[in-house]
């Protein structure tokens, strides 16, 4: 299962490790967040002044920084404790030259990638929907994921053949059922604005809009495309959309724009968990298509909850009958890796 | 502050009263979630027959089950400690045939408000976005409201005159800062796709998603109309909008088509923390209009979160520029009470 420089037991250090830098980064980033709080008992009677407010300009350099100092111990605490590993963090590679944006310099080694803070957004507004997202790749496959959100207390973290779980007790997903028979109905569809928001004919945000209206409009609606699923919902993290998709909390998650930071822990919690990942995009022929893996890098996703077998289907036939249905109401989305 | 037949002193009893009974009453919502979680060791290899999973549909008569029970744990705790008070609440009400759902019979009662399971899709799902929402009101005003999210171990509570308070200790907001200069630039927005999907042309679907995509879209984008706020999010409770709205890590919250019992208490912590709420249709003269407080009973919200003042601005100057802005952008929403 490990590649042959790994063994078992090195891959449960790592993984042992791997948590509580979860932990502890995440600490860190709460730290942060807790500084921020006003201690003020003022009511709205608007007795203060001016001065002693933040403006959000401020609180977004806060963030920033606070956002480059998880990452710096993060890489501070791997290269002390696993030197010949490869590191691929978020702020370091914001901040490199390098016009393609080369992923896995060297897939064979091996590689921690990581997100000091996914949900910048959310954070900058102290909404709880925020983590750290740590993954541990061998042969460029996600083998270890660790997802930490603080401020709601929650940890999800997976190494492969050992499950995943939630705060370390409990297995995930929490209940695992057959895919509804009417999928997308009945479904929860987690998918997200993003940051593309330019208003051109047909761009991503068009598509978008056009993929979650078909998703949510009623059955026979949109020229029969309507899919009536069970709930929109939007958070902000694509790591926590992912981590909520293991959990079976949500039943899809579809998203395009994403980097591999962004994804990477969630996509080791999630197939640990049973779940499916693939394309965002429908391929051409998307009806008799065989399902591809997502390949890490390729910034398009489409997941599927972890699920049981029902009479008649086995968990996987129900995931790629969502596949599908899923591909037969989305848009094909735009986003390639620049300077690819 | 209170009317002439409730004292201070009493009030704060009845607040210490409906925090315990939200605690107690969340304490079952959780307990009858984790019932429902699978215990088995089972990976994705499908060893498992079908009988061992439940079907979703049953997990529906299971949430039925518990949304009324925990209504009438809460409404025997009202009725025994406060029996010449009056009580609403959704499944009492939901069942009821009266054809105009008639809200407050009689406003002058002191009145209980009360969804004993906001986020009901999500409980189903077991995503963590539910909680109890109980409010109690004074001559048809929200003044007490509890809140409990047992799943993320959150509870909002507050009593007209003393705060409003995240788990009893961090008062709200945890930030006051000014409304955005370039509001809604820089906004946190709060929305839901709700359960009317009728795909109507401008039916309120419609209405909705390009509200949504005018509040989403670049500066300069759908004929002026776009804002680019910062983020757009949805968690699939009204309740739980209108709490982080009270936190003040969601910016604006724009919803038709609640009943009261999703937002009285979150209206009552809300207005405690210094938050405006308003309605979500913009009057005929929305630019010059006076900002009318919403009405329980309404349908129709607007949300924004309690601010602080920044030079040249009250709070809420503040506060109805940011309403202004996005009366400018949404289209009124079509919802009205049956019978009426």
């Amino acid at each position: 299962m490990a590649s042959k420089t790994i063994t078992e037991a090195e891959l449960d250090q790592i993984h042992a490790f791997a948590v509580q830098l979860g932990k502890d980064a995440g600490n860190l980033l709460m730290e942060a967040a807790r500084s921020r709080f006003s201690n003020n008992n003022a009511t709205h009677d608007e007795k203060h002044t001016a001065q002693e407010f933040t403006e959000k300009d401020s609180a977004v350099d806060i963030v920033t920084q606070t956002d480059e100092d998880v990452e710096a111990f993060i890489k501070n605490a791997i290269n002390t404790r696993y030197p010949s590993h490869h590191f691929i963090g978020e702020e370091t590679y914001a901040k490199s030259s390098q016009p393609t944006r080369p992923y896995l310099v060297a897939p064979t080694t091996p590689t921690w990638v990581v997100d000091p803070l996914d949900g910048t957004v959310n954070y900058t507004h102290l909404f709880p929907m925020f983590c750290v997202s740590i993954a541990f790749l061998i042969d460029g496959a996600p083998v270890i994921g660790v997802i930490y959100a603080p401020m709601l207390g929650q940890l999800f973290t997976a190494c492969k053949g050992r499950g995943a779980w939630l705060n370390e007790t409990q297995q995930l997903p929490l209940v695992r059922q057959p895919m509804p028979r009417n999928a997308p109905g009945g479904c929860v569809f987690s998918c997200e604005w993003g940051k593309d928001r330019k208003d051109r004919p047909d761009g991503n945000l068009y598509r978008k809009v056009e993929s979650f209206v078909n998703m949510a409009a009623e059955v026979g609606g949109r020229g029969g495309k309507g899919g009536m699923v069970h709930g929109v919902r939007s958070l902000g993290s694509a790591t926590l959309d992912l981590a909520y998709t293991a959990m079976g909390s949500f039943d899809i998650w579809w998203e395009g724009g994403c980097w591999e930071w962004d994804v990477a822990a969630g996509v080791a919690v999630l197939q640990e968990a049973g779940g499916l990942i693939t394309s965002a995009n429908p391929p051409e022929e998307w009806a008799t298509a065989e399902i591809p893996e997502a390949k890490l890098g390729s910034r398009l996703y489409l997941a599927i909850r972890p699920a049981g077998p029902s009479e008649g289907e086995t968990a996987r036939e129900g995931q790629e009958r969502t596949v599908k249905e899923v591909w037969r109401r989305v848009r094909a989305l735009d986003y390639t890796r620049p300077g690819a």
